[in-house]
């Protein structure tokens, strides 16, 4: 069950000026359930997006690619499930191609007008003509109040929906960004990928956008694990209108901050219910890594902790098996580490200091913060001023019986 | 269940000359198994250890590193089970060291001489005082041909004994070489640690054994994976008794390599024999890859994809969910991968090749394959002539059981 995390109010989900949502039943994989999705995005919209470094990367991800830096002005986006289009080869990209094409073709604007994005399963040849003919039911419904309907229209084996809106004001105008995610895996087994989509009605320049968005994915997206796996697909856009009124937002004026920040924390929501999603997830764990010479080493050391699969199954089990965490904070790579300088928190329980068991400690401490749903790890390195933070979910029985039954 | 492994037998495994081991039930954790291991050497005997890389080293391993590098002549060594002695800090230590005081009292030689291991729970502090008592017994039963009950005093959770002996002929002399190890994980949870003894009466120059050992674990344990964790207590040991008869044989000498080869065959016996009894095993997978660029490179693909938890799970359902793999490899770090190059074979079979399934490849081929116990994973990157080789397990419920519920 999803931690602390339900579907989204549809009420809540306010709509963005310039963006319309549309979604049918296309039966890529199975019938009966909303499967495709159009996002027309109004003239003079600007477009920045970040991909997967896999070298595997899916070929709607090649396309995207290639369509934005075409610079021809992004009006449309097209998302399916049910086929990740990845491992696909030549044949893929065509696939992909001829979605744009027909989609381009239904709007009247050129192919490289679109993004393609496809998450499901891996390998298997696209069904391109299901998504071709789901497209004018996609059409038929295109309106700017669908955000719940296009959330749920690109979940694959997420259990709830992961949607957020946040309304700022910058300068007397109201400006609006809401955003669509899902994944419940940095990869989802096959059913591979992350997906999200951001958008505002704010005027941004392209550049700003740019900047945006990397700071953003950086302190979200980038921040979160479910098992380690990068999937072939992962996606993150940003899309800025330009219909609220504001005057265009650069990277150094006044206003990019405020916006830059509110997009971050609709970002870091979406990248957190994905973690309160993982696959099997029963609890969320913060892993906050302090006192490091840099961010990059900080990173490191909270990664190593966040895919440890002892570590992650110890928190599964409620069990204050605390070593492990030491263990993982060992190898992570730093290789002039001072062990004896190291601080363990759990939560607010002191567990490690001077290269052991803190003297104060007792296990009634640590068994009562892991039974909680939500559990800070602090590891404080004594080393410098920099620190780092990083989201994940424990390991349990259900994460292997999902990923060992997927196809099954 | 162990996958293709049984408990040696007894009558398999050679005396060393110059090797005696003796065992007790010391009542270090709980009472009625063998917990305590002494190896005594004869005089002369060379030693070489190469030992974690986890920057929460154990107590033990510090004292080890300090022993061996006393120069004085390693003449015996004592292994506890049931308790790490890691991240106990400088209480720790002190710990170790008594131990070692103790035995080297007990045998009229130098504290420096000893060499301590543990393996057990991390972060409690050591019973001394109950290894200090079960000494004398272990002095007791001190024999050449105890090898069987020696790898059984250093089990924790593994469920077989791994031990195995290969004798060769060196210029007409007769060289045995025999080896115990212990594991069932690169980390077992908290019962931390892989720990390899490995010993032969050969007579070789320290310089030339410290080569033999680098080249041994380079191909062997460096080579499996069971989880991707890595132990503070990790420590393999080469021993020299020379008393084989034969000239001490030199890095460059003739006769070298061909002791190399056997140590490194028995090592790599060892070290798969620990994947094979991986926790909750019930595949064993060979992860080899050729045609990189330099076998650094071949080494982070194949890791890459043992590590993988989807891809360890679609192993455990014999679900031939290959785009995993490809997923897998993508992300591997190399930058510049031609993915349309790639070939990746199970076993025989071409799964995929120019950046998607290959058009040969059918279902039931991959499923037949799947169904194997032992599978090896082929994956040819087209880009050199280098190659490496992993070995690891699949990830099954039993991993998630083990590892959750192992301090309850």
């Amino acid at each position: 069950m999803p931690v602390n995390l339900t579907d989204p109010d549809p009420a809540s989900l306010l709509p963005v000026k310039g963006v319309e949502l549309g979604h049918a039943e296309a039966r890529i994989k199975k019938p009966g359930r909303k499967d495709l999705l159009v996002m027309r995005l109004a003239p003079g919209s600007r477009v920045a997006g970040v991909f997967t470094q896999n070298r595997f990367c899916a070929a709607p991800v090649q396309v995207c690619r290639q369509h934005l830096a075409s610079g021809q002005g992004i009006r449309a986006l097209v998302v399916n499930t049910g086929n990740a289009n990845a491992g696909t080869g030549e044949d893929g990209l065509m696939r992909a191609r001829r979605t744009c094409e027909a989609l381009a073709g239904l709007l009247g604007i050129a192919d490289q007008q679109v993004l393609p994005f496809s998450t499901g399963v891996i390998m298997e040849p696209l069904p391109v003509e299901r998504i071709i003919a789901g497209l004018p039911a996609c059409l038929a419904n295109l309106r700017e109040d669908n955000w719940a309907n296009a959330a749920q229209a690109i979940m694959t084996t997420d259990i709830v929906a992961k949607a957020c809106s946040k309304r700022i004001h910058l300068e007397g105008q109201s400006i609006t960004i809401t955003g669509i995610a899902k994944g419940s895996g940095m990869i989802h087994p096959n059913m591979a990928t992350m997906l999200g989509f951001i958008a505002t009605d704010a005027a941004v320049s392209q550049p700003a956008l740019e900047s945006m968005i990397r700071y953003a994915v950086n302190r979200s997206f980038n921040c979160i694990t479910v098992d380690g796996d990068t999937s072939t697909n992962d996606s993150l856009i940003l899309i800025a209108t330009g219909q609220a009124g504001n005057a265009e937002l650069s990277e150094h004026g006044a206003g990019y901050a405020a916006l830059r920040d509110a997009v971050t924390e609709v970002a870091t929501t979406l990248a957190q219910a994905i973690v309160r999603d993982g696959e099997g997830a029963t609890k969320f764990m913060t892993v906050r890594v302090e006192g490091g010479r840099d961010e990059a080493e900080c990173r490191k050391v909270a990664y190593a902790v966040a895919h440890s699969p002892l570590v992650k199954t110890a928190f599964f089990a409620s069990d204050p098996n605390l070593g492990r965490i030491l263990a993982a904070v060992g190898y992570a790579g730093i290789e002039d580490l001072d062990v004896s300088l190291l601080k363990l928190y759990l939560d607010d329980v002191l567990v490690a200091e001077n290269g052991g068991r803190a003297a104060s400690y007792r296990e009634e401490d640590g068994q009562r913060v892991m039974k909680r749903p939500e559990i800070t790890v602090r590891v404080v390195l004594g080393r410098g001023h920099a620190t780092a933070t990083v989201w994940t979910c424990d390991f349990s029985y259900d994460y292997v019986r999902i990923n060992a039954d997927y196809r099954t």
